[in-house]
């Protein structure tokens, strides 16, 4: 049994394809969801059905592999049975634990409301409405006062989500939205990107940190290190003393493994994750399996491999390899992270690339990323739409994909959540 | 003034761009909607941005026109007043009615919950959720008679809308989700339309009604005419003392003019629409027109023209002249409907059209009804994505938009609206 239709889940399930074992694979949405291009969905740039399939549709091949769309609310491992909140249970011999992770306030969770994050099509098409609505809350707005925090984006957290997010917000007012207002000037939009960290992109090397800054002043955008949140309400973010009046938050500081991480019995790691034996079973359960970002992974080199796709693929493949061998009565093999490297997109012509062998930045690195999104983007006709919209995108300078669905609230009351 | 930006209000936004009057058009969403196609979104066929634009980059440059995203709850016509439910007001010196229709449960206000309509793109995301949902609810269904009803669809009105709407769930059972499922065969799908009508397409010619009757049979359609809906609950519908256990219901069936239609201080139709005068201001008020679904216009023909977008787009045109010709103090013009027929797609290859001059159904009106529906979208993105959309399920026999958003809920208690 499979938990979890993510990279991790997936990876597994492809793995198990065919093979001679009954696999069920739960997940409480009916779609995969290609995450690394959320943020475009956020910002309007892409259509949620572009960068999400049905499960049901990428498995369909796979007739040993039954998917189930249900919400798991708890595992017992003692009796190997998950159970759904309608009180359906399902028994298993075998499990990969794959539910992802959420974002984390750090004790601040009331802060949600105002600064929702980017994990969901739900969260994108939420901070799209928010993202848009501004503009329009500014449009239409009495006092300069209003029209300003209107006009004024903070992004919390200055890893890759966040500075694809700010540079995707400063695009979107500086030239797709630029000619549709009248009152405002769209271009006057004031973005900030906010860390506590001393630099941004910490996880990158320093060299393409220094890059990717300058890339983004290049844009505008008001880049703040060394720099924690005190208060985030309705009104603004207060960051050491000093209040930023703005009515549009995103957060992409954090992230806690799914809270069923803590049902398996197993030690976690502060985020929340499982802390994993080398082949990736759980501690005492060898029929358990946490991978992804649920799972807390050091042995390999002493720090722990980070909450990225190519590591929840590589995970799910080594548990569903295995449980075969478990099957097969043969040891198990401890998984081994080949590391490819990791880029981040910055801007129309922005990214910054970080191979093993080669460190850049600026037009090259963002062919590269272009070209590595659209190759692991599932579905040729995904493929076909992406590259059509960004091409579209790329010479007209608009955004296709600029609509509010559900009701617009031009005005959030004072002080509520 | 201009209270709507659907087809009406933007045609007569269009007839007074770059004209010497200052227009702010009011529309409670940030976009204009293709309605004809959103029963493509409805069935997974379209993504929401495929037939929706901003209105506000529509208009972008018609310097004179200024867009507002906001509701209005009610127009004061003594004071040439609109108010938002937020206490804002706008003030008029003319004023163009174009805020639409809902549907009309004939008194039955309470079937709403278990059978929505198709108007806007929030009632389609939430009729492809319930569509797809129920799929997902048969493939986990535990008794043949809980899976029999998931897998029922049951479509109330046969006008243009039902007709499409149940052409193309068959379609989406049949070839789109034949091969995702393993417990369930979705070809097995029932999907019945019925009409209190004798036949389908009544405004249509009697030849066109009964080749519709022939394709959608071809197609598996169980079409009952001359039947009434008598009950309605979660369970399934009731008519003529005959109960369909269905647990998935669209409601096509009638439309009922915006309420706003009643604050004009005017006569209004069966349907809650203003009678017009013949050039379509409102009786008593020659400062306001109404158009679209919202007017009832009997003077041409002696029959009240349709609420389709024809007739829609030709009145904004009328009365944005009509209020140009106020101001210059020349008469105003009455309106005249210049028919070009009208066309209903039931599938692939499958249509009827009937234009003035030529009535035919099949493989040649299909082809029609695609160029003619590709014309009219606006947008050359729009245009470009819709084909190829098109052309990849017509190839395929796959619908690329089947996402399921928000929360999927299993299983509806009984009885609950």
């Amino acid at each position: 049994m499979i938990l979890g239709g993510g990279f991790g889940g997936l990876s597994a399930a492809k793995t198990l394809a065919n093979k001679p074992v009954r696999v069920t694979l739960l997940d409480r949405t009916n779609h995969h969801l290609f995450q690394p291009l959320l943020y475009q969905v956020a910002t309007a740039g892409l259509n949620p059905a572009d960068i999400a399939q049905p499960i049901r549709h990428i498995l369909r091949d796979a007739g040993n592999i039954t998917v189930v769309l249900a919400e798991v609310s708890s595992i017992d491992p003692s009796s190997k049975r998950l159970l759904t909140p309608q009180g359906r249970s399902f028994t298993y011999d075998y499990l990969i634990v794959a539910a992802g992770a959420r974002h984390s306030y750090f004790g601040h969770e009331q802060w949600e409301g105002n600064a929702p994050g980017l994990k969901t099509l739900e969260d994108a098409l939420e901070l799209r409405r928010r993202i848009l609505g501004a503009f329009e809350t500014a449009e239409m707005a009495e006092t300069e006062e209003l029209r300003r925090s209107a006009q004024t984006f903070v992004i919390v957290g200055a890893g890759p989500t966040g500075v694809e997010m700010a540079g995707a917000i400063a695009e979107l007012a500086r030239h797709a939205l630029a000619a549709d207002f009248r009152n405002i000037d769209a271009r006057k939009t004031q973005v900030i990107l906010l860390d506590a960290a001393p630099r941004i992109l910490p996880t990158f090397a320093e060299d393409l940190s220094a890059s990717a800054l300058k890339q983004l002043r290049h844009m505008g955008v008001d880049v703040r290190t060394n720099k924690t949140v005190k208060e985030l309400n309705t009104e603004g973010v207060t960051i050491d003393g000093e209040f930023i009046p703005s009515r549009t938050v995103v957060w992409a500081a954090g992230n806690a493994a799914s809270p069923l991480a803590r049902e398996l019995g197993a030690a976690t790691d502060r985020a929340g994750r499982v802390l994993v034996n080398p082949d990736l079973s759980v501690p005492n359960h060898p029929e358990i399996y946490a991978i992804g970002d649920m799972a807390s992974f050091t042995h390999q080199t002493g720090t722990t491999l980070p909450g990225v796709s190519p590591v929840a693929i590589q995970m799910g493949r080594r548990a569903g390899q295995n449980i075969l061998a478990q099957i097969d009565r043969r040891p198990t093999r401890p998984f081994k992270y080949f590391d490819k490297g990791s880029m981040a997109t910055i801007g129309r012509n922005r990214a910054v690339v970080d191979l093993k062998f080669a460190r850049f930045g600026g037009f090259l690195a963002w062919l590269s990323w272009l070209f590595v999104h659209l190759i692991f983007l599932i579905g040729l006709r995904n493929k076909t739409l992406v590259f059509l919209e960004w091409a579209w995108a790329y010479f007209t300078y608009s955004h296709g994909a600029r609509l509010i669905y559900g009701a617009f609230r031009p005005k959030v009351p004072p002080g509520s959540a």
